[in-house]
Order: C-alpha cells, then structure tokens, then sequence
C-alpha cells in the first residue's frame, strides 16, 4: 500500500509518498506560495536531480492536482496513475479534547476539526482545506487524520488545567492540550524497546527539540504533562517563540508599544526564542557556531535554551517522582551534541553521567550516550513524524477493510 | 532605638512599630479605604483590645499623621511623643535593576524608584506616597527603603533574560525580577544556621508560599533563579494569581471576552488561583477544610496547588545541580502540614522522606519535617517580613550613625 501524507500549511503544503511495505519514501516535495502569482513546486526523488515548477496555485485543490500530476508525471513521477496512492495521512496541529486518536476521516471527523478552528486558527483551516482538496482531487480514497495533541489527552486534570476562572474552559476550552504528541508517543515506545523493560513501568522524560520543542513527562507509556500548552507557544525557548513568560508581560508589552493582540502574538511566536537572543539565527547549528567564533550573544542563546531543557527535565522528574530514561529527539535534539552535553552538564545529582564518546556518535538507530553505571539512561532516538502519520494512515485503512471482509 | 515599619498601599497603609532592643513589636495596625468618605484606622497593642477609629482621610500625608496620633496617644499610645521613632523602613516591592540591598532614602533613591513606577504601578507610587507622607510627617527622621527584588538581583542572565526580542529588555527593562527576596534571604541563612553548615556550601529551594508564592534556588547563599518574574504573577499558582500559563492565552482571552488590558491584568491577579479552581476561598486553610468534607473542587485546587510548587523544586534541583534542604516559609508553607505532605510525597526519587509527626509540629522556631535518614533536608523556617524590614532599617541607620561618629 501507498500513502500520501500531508501536512497542510494556510499558505503552503508538504507531501511525502510512503511505500508501506518497505517504508521507503517514494517521493517527497512541497508546494509554497499558494494564492500568490507564482507558486512554486518543489519534488524530489532519491537519487534524481529536484525538480522545481513555478505556477499559479491559486488554492489547496490546484495544489493537490499538481501533486497528483507530478507523483504520475512520464518523467518524474513515481506512480503509473493516481489509484496507485491508496490512503491520504493528514497532520492536524489540534484535536482539542475532541480526539485522543488518529481516525479516519468522515462527516463528523470534519465538523469536530471546524470546531476547533478557534483554538488553532493559523493550522486548522489550513488543514481542513488539504482534507477538503484531497477529497476533491481523489474521491474514493480514505482519508486519515492524525493530531499533534492526541497522545496527551491522557493528562490529568491538575496537569492540564490553568489556574483562571473555570469559565474560560468551560466556555473556550482554555487548557493545556500539549503538542509533537505523535513524536512523544513513539520515542517513549521506542526508548522502552531499547532498553529491554516494559513500556508500563517506566517513567520517561522525552525532550522533542526541534524549531519547535517540547518536554513531556511520559508515566507508565501515557502522557502525564507537557511543556507546549493551548497552543505550541509556552514551554521551552524554541528556535523563534519565546516559551515561558510572566503572562503579565503581553498586556505591558501590549501597552508600551502600542501592538495589536495580532502584532503580540506574532513577536512572540515569530521573533523571539533563540533567534531573539542570539541576534544571528533561529538555527541551533548557526547558533553554536557563532559561539565556537566567540560570539557572546550566541552563548547566552545557548545557554538559556539548554537551561531550560533542564529545568523541565527536573520538574517532570519530580512530576513522577522518578525517571528510568530521558529521551532526545528531533532535529536538534538528535543532532546537537554540545547541546545534549550543556542539558545533561547539570544532572549528575540526577545520576545522569554523558559518555562523551557515545555523544558523539550520529546515528538513525536509538542509542544510549550515557555510562553503564549512571542511574538514569540518557537517549537519542531519532524521530520521523511523517512515517508516524503514514503509519497511523495505514493501520486505521487496514484495520478497516479487515472489519469490511469480516 | 524603635523603628516604624510602613507598607504603604495605594487605598491602605500598614505599620509596626519595634523596638530592636528586644525587636518586640510595640504596636501594629492599618490605615483602609484611605481616599474614601469614612477611613478606618485599626490600631493593635498587645494584651489590649484593638481600637478601630473612622475618619476621613483623603491622602497618605493625612494616614500618616493619623498613625502617628495613635503610636502617642495618652491612652492607646506606646510612645511618649514622636521623637522616639528614630527610623522608618519601607516595604517597597520593585527595586528593578536600580537596587540590589536595601538604602536609606535620599533625593536619588526616590527618583530612581520614580523611574520604576512603570514596571509596579500599582505598588511602587503607592509606596512613594508613604515615603513623602512620613518625610511631611517626621521630616528629622532618617528613612530605609528595603525591596522585594534586591535579593534576587544575583540571578545570572540565563536565569533572568525572557526570550523575547532584547530591545524590550532595553527599552522597557521587561525582565524577571522575582519578589519575597527578603524572605528567601531570610530563611535560607537561618535554614544553614539549623542545619549548622555554612550557607557558601549549600545549595537551598525556599519555598515562601503565602497568598502570594515564590519559589528560589539559593544557590551558595546567592538567589540563582526564582519563579516569579518581572511582576508577581509568574510561577506557583497563588491565593487568587495564576501563575504560569500559555502566554498565548492572554491575547486569547482578550480577544474572546473583549477585554481591557486592565480587565486581564485584574483577571489573572485577582480572580484566579485557588480561588478559582476551588470555587470557594483563596484562603488554603478553607480549602484544605472543604476537601475534608469531600468537596472535589476544592481537592482539584489542592493538588493543582501542590503539584506546581513540587514542580518549581524539581526544575531548581536541575538548575542547581543538587540540594541540601527544601525550605517552607510563610502563611501557607508554615502552616500547612497538608500542603508540605502533598508537596514532598512526590520527592523520594530525590531522597527526601517526610515525617508524619515533625510535619504535624507548630512552632514558631526552624524545624526540620524529614526524617533523620531522609538525603535532603525539609525545613520549615518561620519568616517575618516586617521584622526584616525593621532590622535592615536598624543596621543601615546604626551605620550612618557610626560613619558620622567617626
């Protein structure tokens, strides 16, 4: 089986073509500048030169059509015809309280993502019209939907809860719903497979550190808190968006410089983080390398952001009273030793002791990096959200047609 | 010598009197409701029954005067005349970045605390008032202004700098400041003192959990981070304060309920909290007895309540790399063996064992709650700020004194 997975933007939509047997990606691209005089198409195939189209894409359904047609292009498709892609994978940023599972789409799947709209109103749309566009271009496909906020459903109350008047929950659904769900799920699942113990007695601190980043206190396998709260903006500094702040901040800054609730969330969402900091870039890499040349600025960024990676890694230990394993992943987190070495630097009353050597080593297979003799087992375990979401796609596509044939 | 301790409000004053002798307080009271028709002066006195007396009082000038009527009353006074004051000490909540002791009161010092009306508007003019009514009032008598904010002022940048765009932080000094400085001072030294250690070699979290609450990693006698920000509302959840939240709900809830940015800044201060998840009281005392009877809100408010301040102490322990006692100070943390067991019944992984019976125990001295194996220490240590205050004031009188003796 063939799965397309989406992750639809307002503006902009990517696509990966999954081959279920094997997992390879068959072919992966973009599509930016929807609505705009020239939308540009971005495809690749492994081994092969990429392939750039320009165009005008003036909304999603054009944009799955061009997809479609590149994925069964002569030259550089990859399909013979489009009944070659056998189930569709959307991304959707929020699932409210709605869904604490990937479904498949229906009626009533729909309407519940159009009512959560109001808490996601820069990703929910956008998706909803990649789910709309994709039913347009491909009819008779099923259509699977797989959320950002569904694994930490499973949170307390005293988790997810603010300490506002009930009402804006009851009447706005104000929470702390948390989000790289689908990530959090499978690296907690992951780490527990490597180090050999069942999933239901481990107590795991997963750190998914990426552009975006966040930490989750992952109890027994099911979410018990996370960094991320109604919307992926609070928690830790990330590469753009400022995570944790005295909420009295917004309304000052409101009212100092006269900004628009608009204007405020974008600062804070956009040009703030390790960006804001390091007046060089949102770009962990360009971070630390600025800092091997001695620029200060870049060190202060990077020592705020490790900070506060261990900050939350205390607090999710104390959280659970306890840890078995912390866990890295995502881009930066994969990838950044000196990171994972600044993180871990202030855990050693933990029992937390880096292996250097181990750090080091880069790899796509989960691995340890800490000495045999620390207490508690540092990971890295690379993650794939798209292979999460084709996965999820495929087994809620499978598990249907054997219900069908039953 | 006696000192006059003022916490001057905007609408209210309070005051002690000491004598540093015995540092007995002579007298204590409160001036309310002052701009209003009928003022209340309510005046103490130990072993006598309180005087409660309504006037008009339209300033802080007027409170003043009032106060000091009373102090040398023929029949409620303590003193002979007003001579017998020789110092007042100020409450004054923001020192900014201006401040990192306590001061005597110069032209110099009340300007910079006018350049930080911005940062505490409702605090700091407010304190001003009382600083020009005593000056009106007892123009020989030498003044201390002693902040909230001094201690904390130690914080490295990683600890203090918000990662928002720095021209906020150089524009409008927007920044964590934390608060209750005096207290986690205060019985950090005392918690090294019981415990017979010098403070340079510990590594301290105080918990001062009052109506308002901060935690602080005191790290070798130095304020390293605390969790309240650039005003008080960040961290713990409080009596009726939030605490920590998805910064992106303000804009949110602005937005949805048509809010003034007053009206939000009033919201999250003053109607949220325990106040708000229990449905009942910001008192912990009412709540703790509701959940008694059964009350399920008022549980929910508890646990929440104890599970963000178990939080703060675990991200301090990553922050410090360690500690050697957990510190309760204030209303609620010294007096709540509830809230102390809900607290540390979440710590063992870091060796912390409370006892059931030294937690039951009331006392006015420190005390240490775990038990004697217990790896980290639990103490309760009473605090006082008026009497901190007072002290501060003495000392840097005493030494005025000694410097013009010279």
């Amino acid at each position: 089986m063939n799965v397309l997975v989406i992750n639809a933007g307002s503006s902009s939509l990517k696509y990966q073509l999954y081959n279920m047997k094997t997992e390879d990606v068959l072919a992966k691209g973009r599509v930016e500048r929807i609505g705009m005089d020239s939308s540009i198409l971005t495809h690749e195939v492994e081994h092969q030169p990429e392939v750039r189209e320009v165009s005008e894409i003036l909304e999603h359904t054009t944009a799955i059509k061009k997809v479609l047609d590149m994925l069964t292009h002569r030259k550089f498709g990859v399909l013979r015809n489009i009944q070659d892609i056998q189930a569709v994978g959307h991304r959707v940023v929020h699932g409210g309280e709605s869904f604490s599972q990937s479904v498949l789409v229906d009626q009533e799947v729909k309407l519940e993502i159009r009512k959560l709209f109001d808490l996601a109103p820069l990703h929910n749309p956008a998706h909803m019209m990649g789910i709309v566009a994709v039913e347009t271009n491909l009819p008779d496909v099923p259509q699977a939907v797989v959320f950002d906020t569904a694994f930490h459903q499973s949170m307390p109350p005293s988790s997810y809860l603010y300490a506002i008047p009930t009402v804006l929950y009851r009447k706005h659904k104000i929470r702390r719903y948390g989000f790289h769900g689908t990530s959090h799920d499978y690296v907690s699942k992951r780490a527990a497979e490597f180090l050999g113990r069942p999933l239901e007695e481990l107590k795991i601190v997963t750190c998914h550190i990426g552009n975006g980043a966040s930490c989750a206190a992952i109890m027994h396998g099911k979410s018990y808190d996370t960094s991320m709260g109604m919307t992926p903006l609070e928690g830790l500094m990330m590469g753009t968006r400022s995570g944790d702040l005295d909420p009295a901040v917004v309304p000052f800054t409101i009212n100092k410089e006269d900004l628009t609730l608009n204007e405020v969330n974008s600062m804070l969402n956009k040009h703030s983080g390790l960006l804001a900091i390091s007046g060089i870039s949102s770009d962990m890499r360009e971070v630390v390398e600025a800092m091997g040349e001695g620029n200060e600025k870049a060190r202060l960024a990077f020592e705020m952001y490790a900070y506060r990676i261990r900050k939350y890694i205390g607090s999710y230990i104390a959280a659970m009273d306890g840890v078995d394993a912390i866990v890295f992943t995502a881009g930066v987190g994969e990838n950044s030793d000196a990171l994972r070495k600044e993180v871990c630097k202030g855990l050693t009353f933990f029992g937390v002791y880096l292996d250097g050597q181990r750090n080091a080593v880069r790899s796509q297979e989960p691995r340890r990096i800490t000495t045999d003799d620390s207490r508690v087992s540092v990971l890295v375990v690379p993650t794939n959200e798209e292979l999460l979401i084709a996965r999820d796609t495929f087994k809620l596509v499978q598990n249907r047609s054997e219900k069908k044939s039953e």
